[in-house]
């Protein structure tokens, strides 16, 4: 028999639910506890996805469990970092990358908003000292 | 002489500094009183660029002064919402699109952060229930 005589059939190939280690319910818990948590006295919970006992389909299942909401941030800087509203509001899925686009860490953020995205105080006090430059360049 | 006679020689024509109408000067100006406002007394400001006397060569004029910031946010709700921030941090450029991707609306946001990206309080609740309803759904 010649190799162009096998048939080859792609198959899409769902994660195996074996895989799942079970942390995955674990957190999906302790994520709806951090919301009521915000809700009741608000307090922001930030929970590093990668320093935890997950593998990949875990992740994998967590994502799509969380699904994606209307808002996407992106931050250049050293690497792009990218901040997913997931589906259910006041949970964001944060993962920041390195230049060469490699996942460098990822954390789910229970907050209204993630605070990376708010200008603080030093900042707009940059900004401005940049606008006042703008203006007096223009006389 | 025949029409391929006529020689044709593409020039790239600057945004001629006379089409400027002077009121994106003013703007600038008071983008940057609104800026000290929101740093000395937290109060944010909403400029409708489109409700101004602006022409597309001050608009054009404005945004490059402006510049382009690190942050920069989309939001998916009946046509595309774009928050950009720009090089002076805490002044944000918004754009409100229809589903044919027309600008349908353009704000100078002068803010640490717009009001449009923060999950609210009925959101988060909707976002807990949805939670609860995923866990339930686990058994």
């Amino acid at each position: 028999m010649k190799l162009e005589q096998i048939p080859v059939v792609a198959q899409y190939q769902p994660a195996p639910a074996a895989m799942l280690s079970g942390n995955a319910r674990v957190l999906l818990c302790e994520i709806a506890e951090c919301l009521q948590k915000l809700l009741d006295c608000g307090e922001n919970t930030t929970i590093d996805l990668l320093a935890m006992p997950l593998n990949a389909v875990d992740l994998d299942w967590l994502r799509e469990r969380l699904g994606q909401g209307e808002v996407r941030i992106t931050l250049e800087a050293d690497g792009e970092s990218t901040l997913q509203e997931t589906n259910c509001q006041g949970v964001w899925w944060v993962q920041h990358h390195n230049p060469a686009g490699g996942v460098m860490s990822a954390f789910i953020e229970i907050t209204p908003v993630p605070d990376l995205v708010r200008a603080h105080k030093d900042d707009m006090q940059s900004g401005l000292e940049r606008l006042k430059w703008l203006i007096n360049d223009l006389n």
